[in-house]
């Protein structure tokens, strides 16, 4: 079995923002040799997301609006609040959208579907932060 | 190490239906012949879902209604919708019930619970879609 | 390749309860002597969760009051309890919180952000109930 393992490092401009992350997962791929197997990518961070959808600008969008009306950004709404950080709504929202996915490798390939991309969702952004791409396989 | 790889496809009479494919996956994990590892199942359209829970009638009425609730199908809600779609608030509801479900398996099965059935998530459907079944281990 | 399982049983005091189980499944990942792999940690009750995020109690708080929000404990909101059953909201809280997650094993450890957390969310508690930890490598 092999197995090969890179981080990226993300730091947005905005406290909320998707990145797409696809082609750079793709070149990690290709350096790890693997051509059966599984890819995990995982959020280092609990205020961050690793998710799967499609790359549509006004999709993002209703994502953005919908994770606002389920966790609002809200001070005094959050009990973590308390401890100084305001930063509450963004553990809420990184649930919602998940941690991590894990990827099928077949034929040395991320075995998607048509519209699959892999995004990184921040909402707690403006610092450095960072994403595990770990795959196993042969 | 050993992989296996299968592809189910789906294509509901219903635009929103909830399809149990835990007894397609058990086949599916008998012709791998994989003893001890891990077993992913991912929708491969970002409209479907795959999870895991309770094959009960009234249950899955449930989580349709509450889905209903969280993310209306609604065609002027979202900014997807402009680009000609109409499934934006598919995209939603996937996200709530999860892209890929990772089952281990030992001694040759599914390592569950005794009530764990895997579902297959259809949310934009009357039209083919498909499902990622990879295995590997020993 | 090298595969290594553990189940785990709780039975919380309390019908909604968070457990930090993160020091738990560093022993076991010692046990199971594998440096480079995956590790799956799944609930095997579809009421139940595990997830990865803070271990901060007033968080911990805000996750227990948002769920209620997401699906509240209401007898006769749902469906599924016409069976007999008083835990329709269960199955919902935990679908949103997730099943399982998969962590990344590097170098003997789990791959970890600084703050990264591993928890059991019981939704219907007060009867034992099981999780599954399987990991895979070398």
């Amino acid at each position: 079995m092999k197995s090969h393992k890179k981080y990226l490092t993300f730091r947005t401009e905005n406290k909320i923002e998707f990145i797409n992350i696809t082609a750079e997962l793709k070149k990690i791929l290709k350096e790890s040799g693997i051509k059966e197997g599984l890819c995990l990518v995982s959020a280092m961070h609990i205020t961050a997301a690793v998710f799967i959808n499609d790359e549509e600008r006004g999709l993002k969008e209703d994502f953005k609006e919908w994770l606002e009306w389920l966790a609002p950004r809200d001070l005094d709404r959050y009990r973590h609040n308390l401890t100084g950080e305001d930063n509450g709504h963004a553990h809420l929202k990184r649930t919602v959208m998940g941690r991590e996915v894990v990827i099928g490798v077949s034929e040395s390939k991320f075995d998607f579907g048509p519209w699959e991309q892999v995004f990184y969702g921040e909402f707690d952004g403006n610092r450095p932060k960072r994403v595990l791409v770990k795959i196993i396989g042969d």
